[in-house]
């Protein structure tokens, strides 16, 4: 996290300016990206509690003894539990006599669980909706941010673009992307998709000991993350020379990517761009073959709000990031998936990926 | 994973077998490796829910439908959701009119909600009770694998022993560490603490871009997995000379670690292994800078039961696995820290670990 360029106290205090219409007395805060997004620290995802709780009148971050010294400073009070307290206890004497808090989506249900049982009198709702209206509009600089992180995989994709591929295990260039993904400006890679050949028609497929044969599809879909905001781009290759399927296939993908870009514009529902390219594949008679949403909110996380999906009518707002990516997934044959990052801007939109979208020829 | 090698029905059975003492009607595990345990198949870290309910009569696992082509063979029925179905209301109606059901700790507390909206007469509690029974004492195979992965951090421990430190960043070490760990036989690598002079007395220290100086303590704490199981050593060097109190504090550190391994055998309370290590080093006199309990187990988690605690009075039991790691952290100094993975065997214990543990000369 580079904490130093943003006002967290000024996110605190938006964030507990909602709490009041959304009935809740305050928010508890443990892994995921609410708590960096507030306070700049992230928790270790381990087995002692970390939590931040955020009421009318109190900010405390509470972390482990032997994690205290990793806290930079920040508005909170920073307390540390040591190794035979109740930690479970201290964020409970709080938040006493609370009546509704929301509590961060991706914390453990075992506190959750532990903390319903100290507070009994208390409900416990989703912090997202509080968090959500604060995250998913970007401010300038978390747009720079993953800008920088976009243009990183860009020139990763003009890396792979000369890359000869066949004879490589998809591990082996998934190992590749990862070390690229770093070497090109990101501070860590976070995941690396290579799937080959049959492999393709699994949209989250896990890379494996499969040779790369000349013939093959590529699906590369990877990112990392610069700053504490993520990156995630998605392109085709494909070693040695396409078949007309294979071309078809891919341009129906493009062609329906670059649709939904189009329709991004402040106002129109996220329904709508998911429409747009979910229409193109209907149409080209693919539509049982497009088994996920067109895409996804990105910040601090990789997948976050707004979600591009057809059951979202959320109207599209200037400011917010989503990756734009739909996919063809032919089993016992090949995928294709296109995807970018674009910015809602006041005029349209941005595209964040400038990398070559066509099907890459390599070795 | 190597999924095969295990027997994942004979576990099914043995976890139902104890859901009536428990008092349970099932289990709902999703994140975390109470999952992979039973079925070999591990959920990724997303907003989509994954999660396997098990219950006298079912064991279904339900996975997005984009992640279905994921999993292998298991004794379980394969639910794929589409992504406009509810998964929520699927696991409730698979589960409705229980009394009281298991869910896995790492579970996200957004889908724990949704489960309680849904099943409001239905009473959640950690599914850990149930599953630490059985994954508390391990396998032989299992051993075998925490072996090979404790063997490879040897080897690494071994490289290190080899490098000149001194001018490289805490960062620059921190990633060599993690591209050996993966070298030296690790399937991937999982954490790579670097902590240099006064950065060692913060035990879990994010590396920085601060370079290791002549005469500075080193602390590297790095594990990776090997088959889904976890290592995790930590040895010490110095770059240059040590210190007659370098020296000083990292025998008494090493004393601690040997008195508390030397404890180990059946029958032991965990308390009392942890009160062998914290006893030398009151008597030191460096009790207060002893600021963690002195181990955890280990397996599929890097950390899981049993934790090696002076609150816990549990008994070692034959093929239970574990850290030992006194600590001394003396802050704007310097830290220590010395672990190994131990194995309780019927007449006692095995360090899985055998690398050096003086205080290692480096340049």
């Amino acid at each position: 996290m580079t904490s130093h360029q943003f006002d967290f106290a000024g996110r605190i205090e938006r964030a507990r300016a909602r709490l009041g219409a959304q009935g809740l007395d305050g928010l508890l805060l443990s892994l995921g990206s609410d708590l960096p997004y507030l306070t700049g620290y992230e928790a270790m995802p381990l087995e002692r509690l970390t939590m931040y709780v955020l009421t009318l009148d109190e900010s405390v971050l509470l972390v482990p003894a032997l994690e205290a010294a990793r806290v930079g400073p920040g508005p909170f009070d920073l307390q540390a539990w040591q190794e035979t307290d109740d930690p479970i206890g201290i964020v409970s004497s709080i938040v006493t006599g609370a009546g509704r808090l929301g509590i961060g989506d991706q914390t453990w249900a075992s506190f959750l669980l532990r903390l319903q049982d100290r507070l009994a009198n208390t409900a416990f709702v989703s912090a997202t909706p509080t968090m959500s209206e604060l995250r998913v509009v970007k401010e300038p600089a978390e747009i720079d941010l993953l800008r920088r992180a976009a243009h990183a995989t860009d020139r990763v994709a003009a890396r792979l673009a000369d890359t000869a591929m066949a004879g490589m295990t998809e591990r082996q260039l998934s190992h590749m992307v990862a070390r690229w993904t770093v070497e090109e400006g990101h501070d860590v890679d976070t995941f690396k998709i290579v799937a080959s050949g049959p492999n393709g028609a699994s949209p989250h497929h896990e890379p494996t000991d499969r040779p790369i044969e000349v013939g093959d599809m590529v699906v590369i879909d990877f990112g990392g993350k610069v700053g504490g905001y993520c990156s995630d781009m998605t392109r085709m290759f494909v070693a040695g020379k396409p078949t007309d399927r294979h071309t078809e296939v891919h341009e129906v993908a493009r062609t329906a990517q670059a649709a939904a870009v189009e329709a991004v514009r402040p106002g129109v529902p996220l329904s709508d761009i998911d429409g747009a390219a979910r229409s193109v594949i209907d149409d080209a008679g693919y539509g049982d073959h497009f088994i996920h949403r067109t895409g996804h909110g990105i910040g601090l996380d990789v997948h976050e709000e707004p979600y591009v999906i057809e059951t979202n009518p959320q109207p599209a707002e200037t400011g917010m990031t989503f990756s734009i990516e739909p996919g063809i997934y032919l089993p016992g044959e090949f995928g294709v998936r296109i995807e970018d990052i674009v910015v809602v801007t006041e005029d349209g939109v941005e595209r964040l990926n400038q990398a070559d979208r066509s099907l890459v020829v390599v070795g």
